[in-house]
């Protein structure tokens, strides 16, 4: 049986089991602690040198990382993964956008505030300026359309979604991004996340 | 024809580059100095509203950015993107592990160090820290292989050759790495790299 390693409270893990449970795959999950250190020890780095989670082992032992990879690979060939090799490129334009300019503001204020506790003026302001603008871009781009790229959903809106729906819980004001609310929750009942 | 807005001094903007000389695409290429704010101009943002290079415009005026997402879009197809699911799926998880955890190390320090003239100890001890490790993993993947993925080049090591054979300008030192300097050399003949 497959074999997840992830934290339940990170969405990079999240978006993981959400396409998991939504395919209807079995598998294992490992409640992994990053803040314990789980991910740095010697088993786990000899598993994903990389020493992140998520990650997956199958049942013959190959090991893959990197959230937006796991999901890439899992969605190859269902709805969630467009045919049409432009959609496709726009997808993943999306996951590795999200992976540079959303994720490393947005999940790590969020990190710094729900999860070590630090307050509004302790996080860097590069980190808040950085993670609104990514919001902006997200409120601009769903203000014209109902999903991120083609005619449903697909991995862009749930790798996307995963950060952006507790961005509250870094200081991110949801507020004035009414389009990014409707969408979110769009996305939470086309991939039916609870 | 195709135009290409990119840097030529950017690994990212090379990775396209490359791949499409590589492949005998004709394009235009524009070149767009991230130091004189040419990607924050309001023609740019309606370009590529996330206001980076590279970004490709195709003829009938649709625009794709995100580096790996561009080469991806004009490596399917060719050998540089693996046929087989799983080393598809590897290849993808070293792209995304290569803008996560490698770029915002290495190309920003070389960034301060090569372009903003930031002296060795103005460089933020944690991007010294965690460049070192991505290349140990890097080293340590390379040691008992020819190529990140597979038996031959794929965009994975298209894309972590671009910033990996700069990185001593960003005070990186390679000497302890014999298996990334001799996969430099050959990842640059792989992709006829000047």
């Amino acid at each position: 049986m497959l074999t997840v390693f992830g934290d339940i409270r990170s969405g990079n893990c999240l978006k993981v089991k959400w396409l998991l449970d939504r395919l209807g795959h079995d598998y294992r999950w490992i409640e992994t602690d990053v803040m314990s250190g789980a991910t740095r020890s010697t088993e786990f780095l000899a598993m994903n040198p990389a020493g992140q989670v998520p990650a997956v082992v199958f049942e013959d032992g190959r090991t893959l990382a990197q959230s937006n990879a796991i999901i890439g690979f899992f969605g190859d060939g269902t709805p969630y993964v467009p045919a049409d090799p432009w959609d496709r490129a726009k997808m993943y334009e999306w996951l590795f956008w999200e992976q540079y300019s959303h994720e490393p503001c947005i999940a790590v204020a969020r990190f710094q505030r729900a999860f070590l506790g630090k307050a509004a003026d302790e996080i860097e302001p590069r980190l808040v300026e950085r993670g609104r603008a990514a919001l902006a871009r997200m409120e601009a781009a769903l203000a014209a359309r109902d999903w991120l790229v083609g005619d449903g959903p697909t991995l862009a809106d749930l790798a996307l979604v995963a950060y952006t729906r507790v961005a509250p819980e870094g200081g991110f004001d949801l507020g004035p991004h009414p389009a990014i609310r409707r969408w979110i929750t769009r996305v939470e009942a086309g991939f039916g996340i609870g």
